[in-house]
């Protein structure tokens, strides 16, 4: 695991959730797989499925794993470097978004609806005054991060409330019951910051992992790579420090998913990862705590160009391939109708000897 | 289209459905298209799933179409070759599945309760008597196929009963308001119709396109492939006659399912495709009307080596791949669930407008 400074409460907390991420249990798996191989279908007929219940099971340890009640958290954050114009939309849609998603009217509202997945929206950074507002969760740290061309995009201070929020969020989650969590974002910028930290985790270079995000055009796109080139010559984030990384071309948003996936791990909740966004947050939470992953789905493959890059680091192979590209967690809550699939399978299929089916010829 | 014979009444009645398959019109997408632009979400940022919207769209020539209710369809029979020895599982199994499938064990069952999914199973040819069990579907032609290495697998009066049996199933899904239909089957040997049926009608080699089915060993597998190519020596199937394909090398359930798909799309309701025994009934169904092609949707890659030849004969990219090679209908309902989540984002988004959402820079 990587050494957490204990200086501050905040970090002292952070600290302790990331050292108590379990190591799943072989033993577990073993135990799903025979029950998958005792019930009536051909072994290993359910491809990935069977493996999303295994893993399902050592998780939970708990040989019939529920993914209801399930969430999709949706963290909302500005971002400073739109100031140089790297994105097709100006930043007050982060604003404008959450309103849409309070008033039930956005993508993720819908597909959440559909399959019977609860969305909460977190501010944890959206430049505007939004504490009034009805069923928004208020975790805000700042009104977005600074401009990450100029400088760091956030102090440690910053960054350390950030990612408590996300360890606050897991821990509500479990105290509601909840048993499986979807990741989602919405943030005017925030490919650039993705893009920024893939360059740096991954070394490779900006223009392969930069992408046309909400819909940039050719210019657009040098421009961006351009910006994501400047701030990293004027931060030099250490690729070896995931905290260092964040602080300088990080968000956010970002910060709040890896501490949540981080406090999910912790709590034995699994954790479906959305799209590119989010899948930059796994990376840190993966860089912080490695043991993480394994509670990490990865839900979708993203048409922007560093996704896959991403998934690579942290080792995960996506569930779905459809060309999204939209955030919010749309990706995830798909993935999440087939996970809960997978449990269900494992937890309500008849065995051959309960349902009289003969097996196959020794 | 393929030239029906209309000697008898079934030959008149199936050749009836087929040449009423409708043109889908382009006009229908660009509606969907320019709804699908005014919501809110990035141009085309969905994806696959726009894709999938704008298509329903010109299907139901209705701008708002409506996946629910929606249903499987597994239809279950017996193949005669199984007395070659070609599968590893006993040929009773299909009946005892079809008593799992009825008190709803079977995996099916279980993906569609989750989905919210209704599953009729109809008995189009199993070897046994199953007149009496509640809940059944009783369209049996005959206890299975004949053993299709020494002669064709049905005559043509069988065919057409098949044909005709997923017509009607068809009708029946319309009058009860049915907007979106899946595929499924169980019949122990199906999988070498299937790829006799695919190395015909695509001209692969058998030892390419045969697999190991429910899980042959390898000698099982060679033995298998030796079997396909002896069916294909004594018939001699036309690969420009699906119909002599379907009597020559063919099932009862596959016959069943060409005839729902050709049913469903002339009273222009998507069909769902799910792995490769539906795929090969699709195949027929496109060699007999092509126009049928733009009503299926392929639900996922199966694990089967033959499945892929099929896609590209239909020229179909499926939405999943997640190693099954169950059928059932398993991959066809998850599909669904996604193919449904598309009409509901094209008909319950807000738009830029209605939510007061900033578009695009120009």
């Amino acid at each position: 695991m990587f050494r957490i400074d204990k200086d501050t409460p905040a970090e002292i907390a952070f600290s302790e959730a990331a050292t108590s991420v379990p190591l799943l249990q072989q033993e577990w798996r073993e135990r799903a797989l025979r029950r998958l191989n005792s019930l009536t279908k051909p072994l290993g007929s359910l491809g990935r499925l069977e493996e999303i219940a295994a893993r399902l099971v050592a998780i939970r340890e708990n040989e019939r794993p529920d993914c209801s009640p399930k969430v999709i958290f949706t963290l909302a954050a500005d971002h400073g470097v739109t100031d140089e114009g790297v994105s097709a939309y100006p930043k007050t849609v982060t604003h404008q978004m959450v309103l849409n998603f309070l008033s039930g009217g956005a993508a993720i509202n819908v597909v959440c609806r559909h399959l019977g997945i609860d969305v909460v929206i977190v501010d944890v950074g959206v430049d505007a005054d939004i504490d009034q507002i009805n069923g928004l969760v208020r975790k805000k740290v700042s009104r977005g991060t600074k401009n990450m061309a100029c400088g760091p995009a956030m102090n440690q201070a910053e960054l350390y409330s950030a990612l408590g929020a996300g360890i606050e969020l897991a821990r509500s989650a479990e105290e509601q019951g909840r048993t499986l969590i979807g990741t989602g974002e919405m943030g005017i910028g925030n490919t650039t910051a993705a893009s920024a930290i893939t360059a740096v985790m991954t070394g490779r270079p900006v223009s392969e992992v930069a992408g046309r995000g909400t819909g940039l055009d050719d210019a657009g796109l040098s421009h961006k790579i351009e910006v994501i080139e400047r701030a990293i010559a004027v931060n030099r984030p250490d690729p070896s420090d995931p905290i260092d990384v964040l602080c300088k071309v990080g968000g956010l948003e970002i910060a709040g998913l890896a501490g949540l996936i981080i406090g999910a791990a912790a709590r034995r909740i699994p954790v479906v990862v959305d799209g590119f966004i989010s899948t930059a947050a796994a990376a840190i939470a993966f860089a912080i705590q490695p043991k993480a992953k394994d509670f990490l789905f990865a839900s979708h493959r993203s048409s922007e160009p560093g996704h896959a890059a991403l998934l690579k680091f942290i080792s995960q192979e996506p569930l779905l391939d459809l060309g999204l590209r939209l955030g919010e967690g749309t990706g995830a809550a798909l993935a999440m109708a087939i996970i809960e699939a997978s449990a269900k399978l494992l937890n309500e299929m008849a065995t051959f000897s309960s349902a009289g089916v003969s097996g196959a010829a020794k």
